[in-house]
């Protein structure tokens, strides 16, 4: 039988995944915003804390709860450390809270407190049973003077007393802990630069290797991104090669897709001949690390026909009642150079231990980022799996998520471990899309397990308004993705040189990179790699860039502009993006300050720095005045200085 | 380890409250929608299916799945019985539809299948082991003629095969079973009448008696209410007995209030004699369910100085260091003629098991409907407790939580148990107001606990609008309550004669029936008797009526008028109803017919039948005009019939 002495009830306690079935997501210094429904019945106060540590711990850390409206209730806390936190919520009526509210109310109202003064009394040496102090506070309540007594208990060193010292009786507690998965800060703050290593070569016509991949380090780290992905670094299968364009019959010599894995060379943990060896590999990867670059892998589960597994594991793959192999096919659509793994193989335990030794093969080589190809056609449960058991003993590994497919299950995904996400943002371009689509983001239920990694464009990508478009788009839609979210990537080389040109009618790169060896003019720069720079560096000098949970939009009076704050807990960095969404025009409109957030007075004086153009500014009204000229810049990255006068 | 061949996933099922912690609450006969998100990977086909019973049974009775949109899928089953049900949802990724989707395609294509109707044989025969119908079927796929094979699977036949015969391999369930709590049909339609026994009297100047209600029996069958509702009846406390207008000190002679309960002459297991004797009330109880009207008994858990319960166990009190009983307070104001129960007592198990048999003791006399006074000032996990318990033995009680307090509170003594509840109708006013709160109570997740039953007065409540109003906006509300809601329940004596006088600036009655014996001429009726009565029979006589969750507002084009449709699912009944908010003036304008729901076609022909008022109308438009002078008739209360030709 329950304690009927227990009056609380505590409902609908956040951050939780599907009521803690998965553990909600932070990074090592963010801040997590527990809230509850808390009530009980009648007028008794209630008093409510957060109780939370690291798994394992003994000892619980406790921070108050307060009430914000509609019985809900909210406390605060930073995750400073990786791991698993736990936490959970407590309540209880407070009978010493309760009385002083009611002591109050009848001192003031004169009403005769003699016998309240008593049960003050005897309420203080309740609590004086584990604060000894309180019982001295007891003994002025006895005050022969009555009025000295109620003055001291109306006094402000009372209702201090009485503030820190909840009388814990009956408590309330949830039943269940919820678990908080503490990652490392790059799990939430990254800059990815794809490109296809064989495009590597300074030399036109010649198949690119990690050497030269080497030599393009420098040029990569002074763009100031972290991350260097490349497509699949595997043999490439011969059998059933495509040729350029995705042709079904290749031309002898054509390299073939990156993502048709595996021949006689090898399979997933084997290296590209033409690339280099292995000891290049790890080289290259030494090397990144020595300018802040980590290399991350593609794994694409899927194998050419000519792979090992085909023939040692026959049974990973689906066999046709005429004894052929099974290849991916969407009817009448065939793809006869991938054969998929067959998850529901009887086989199925050895294919996932497989599998798993992919990752760690490559973690084992230096890898500590892997991009997943197409995670949504193979079963979710083995992503629980694979990535749980690899982040057992290498809890630093980052997993992003390559799934553009439909909302559940980019979630699920999201859910069952992945640490990013590929997102819709590739695909959201006016201002209303973009608002709603990062406020779902950033104040939706998938905050606490979905960290988008935007795209402007990738391999596969090449979105309808980037098509014969010129600079003023890629630079703009850059500036979303770097700004927007502290994860974001782009498929470097053509999108630094404008590549625009689509298969017609297609969201796809004509003479894309997937089927060729591409030839780029590594020394070349130009507007857009100087303005990706600087980007970089700006999230690179500015904390408040670092996050993407920080975001509060700014109404901007023009369709064509959007605006939006970022800034530290502390407010010691404010960066405030205005873009011009419009490529071809200039727009102009009147932005407002968000007042409360920045905690400005009725005089205003904030001091702007566009870390872009270096332009100064000073406003001193809430309202403001912005133009944008597209030719000229079609986006200010504000550093704002609000002076402590105001404040 | 998990089976790792499973590759559908299931979240998000529906109905459910709080995760399976509470049931989910229905009623004989009514429609349980059940929803779930429902994925996998990759783009085989998924198939799933409910699967409910009665809790006990063994047999599972299935009920396939549909998609509706973002992978969302949907069944709905009726629950024919009283008792619980469960239900669970199972879904996998079914070969058979996948290859029936692919072969189609591909035969349309004029792409080789004859690997493609091996296949088909193969999984054929695999179905053909639990339904031997099909190795026939899997014979016409070999039949040599290719082209023949061919065009029987393209056939309808084989569609309705396909169809059929589900292939259930590596099923995905649901780990929970979720409860649905079906009860009687009274849980969700009844229609109540308050009133005070003691004015019950014929003779004015004399304390009615039940034998005078007996009397009242066949007026209030007459109206069609089917639960007549007493304030407590109990012996009335004599200390501290308030007086007129809830005066401190009573008058000698004066009857004081019904809710402080308990003196000399008995607690909540007695009768205040002057009301009559058990006997008296045995055979009220008995007489009134001739004429099909429930008593509903008025449980309010406090006492009075005198009950016999302070003195036989003080300890259920809270005692005061000064040796007095704590009484209820709202400091600086005092309620000495209340004694609240001390919830936290050591010997709560005590009180709890004593106030639990205070229902049984009027349940063995015939009583069957509690309506309990302030239940949110008593512990939540008490009443859990004790409707369960009650419930247990009586499943068919009805508890009535009068909680008019903040919307958790009141959604939590819900969830635990009570089977209805006031609501804030009483001062939702205005078509805005009325919308909202009818979309959250009908479509929100409270949809599943809290069943409402609206009163547009209580003897505490004589809400603004109504204050000093003539009978206009007394029958326009009544008109809401009785249509919007099918639980409804008025305060009735002075809602049918219109006493509209407040203690000026409250929402109280002046001269408030509960601190005075009142005279009603009980021969008399006027125009809302009739009305009210009217509104009953439609009620009865209309199953569309009977039921809270089947709204549907109709768009009208005047902020003073509100629409709204009811229907049964199978269309059989229609009623639409229009009322006008605005009790001074006409109000006109144009309503929506809903054509989908009507299954209406081009040609529209709809006969309206105003139960009220008489009138008949043919509606051959979508946007029909109405105009309501409410000074004839507030509202329309039309009962449709949709001719057959246009559907």
């Amino acid at each position: 039988m329950l304690s009927g002495k227990k009056r609380v009830l505590i409902e609908n306690i956040q951050p939780q995944v599907d009521d803690g079935l998965y553990p909600a997501k932070r990074t090592v210094g963010e801040r997590v915003d527990v809230t509850a429904a808390i009530f009980g019945d009648g007028h008794d106060h209630i008093r409510g804390e957060v109780l939370y540590k690291k798994q394992g711990a003994e000892a619980w850390m406790r921070v108050a709860l307060t009430p914000t409206y509609n019985d809900e209730w909210h406390a605060a806390f930073y995750v400073l450390e990786k791991g698993n936190y736990v936490f959970t919520v407590q309540a209880w009526i407070d009978h010493f809270e309760t009385w002083y509210d009611g002591f109050k109310k009848k001192a003031l109202a004169k009403v005769d407190v003699t016998v309240e003064l008593t049960e003050g009394v005897l309420l203080l040496k309740q609590l004086g049973k584990t604060n000894t102090l309180l019982l001295s506070v007891a003994r002025k309540l006895e005050d022969k003077n009555q009025d000295t007594a109620i003055n001291y208990v109306l006094s402000e060193d009372f209702a201090r007393i009485v503030h820190e010292n909840p009388l814990r009786e009956n408590v309330t507690r949830s039943e269940k802990e919820y678990v908080i998965q503490v990652e490392h800060n790059k799990a939430n703050f990254s800059a990815w630069y794809e490109f296809f290593p064989r495009s590597s070569s300074f030399e036109a016509g010649k198949h690119g290797t990690f050497k030269d991949c080497i030599r393009l380090l420098p040029r990569i780290a002074a763009m100031g991104f972290d991350v260097l992905y490349f497509p699949p670094i595997h043999p490439i299968g011969k059998v059933n090669r495509k040729g350029k364009n995705n042709n079904v019959n290749s031309q002898p010599g054509e390299p073939g897709s990156p993502w048709a894995i595996g021949s006689d060379e090898g399979g997933h943990k084997s290296i590209l001949p033409a690339l280099g060896t292995l000891e290049d590999f790890k080289h290259l990867v030494s090397e990144a690390k020595k300018v802040g670059i980590d290399i991350a892998m593609d794994i694409a589960f899927q194998c050419a026909p000519d792979h090992p597994y085909v023939k040692d594991h026959p049974d990973w793959f689906k066999q046709r009642p005429d004894g052929s192999i099974q290849y991916a096919e969407n009817p009448p659509k065939k793809y006869q150079d991938i054969y998929p793994f067959n998850f529901e193989s009887d086989d199925w335990k050895n294919l996932w231990e497989e599998l798993k030794s992919v990752f760690i093969y490559w973690i084992d080589q230096g890898v500590k980022i892997f991009r997943i190809d197409n995670p949504h056609t193979k079963p979710i449960p083995f992503w629980q799996w694979v990535i749980a058991e690899v982040q057992k003993k290498h809890p630093d590994i980052i997993f992003l998520s390559e799934a553009f497919t439909r909302p559940k299950i980019m979630a699920s995904l999201a859910k069952v471990g992945f640490t990013q996400s590929y997102t819709y943002f590739t695909w959201r371009v006016s201002k209303q899309e973009l608002t709603e689509y990062m406020n779902d983001l950033v104040f939706g239920q998938s905050r606490n397990y979905f960290r988008p990694n935007f795209w402007p464009n990738t391999p596969d990508i090449l979105p309808y308004h980037l098509q014969h478009q010129g600079e003023n788009v890629f630079i703009l839609r850059y500036a979303l993705a770097a700004t927007l979210s502290s994860n974001y990537g782009v498929y470097g080389p053509p999108y630094e040189f404008g590549e625009n040109s689509p298969i017609e009618g297609k969201e796809e790169y004509y003479n894309s990179e997937k089927y060729e060896v591409r030839h780029y003019d590594w020394k070349r720069t130009n507007r857009l790699t100087d303005i990706m720079s600087l980007l970089n560096k700006a999230r690179k000098e500015n904390k408040a860039l670092q996050s993407t949970w920080n975001l509060q939009f700014c109404p901007i009076e023009n369709s064509q502009l959007i605006a939006y704050l970022k800034a530290t807990d502390d407010l010691a960095n404010i960066i405030l993006v205005i873009v011009n969404l419009d490529p071809n025009n200039t727009q102009h409109g009147y932005v407002q300050l968000p007042k409360a957030t920045l905690r400005l007075g009725e005089k205003i004086n904030v001091k702007l720095h566009d870390l872009v153009t270096d332009e100064h500014f000073t406003w001193t009204q809430e309202w403001n005045y912005v133009h944008l000229n597209p030719h000229k810049m079609p986006f200010h990255l504000f550093k704002l200085e609000v002076h402590e006068s105001n404040m």
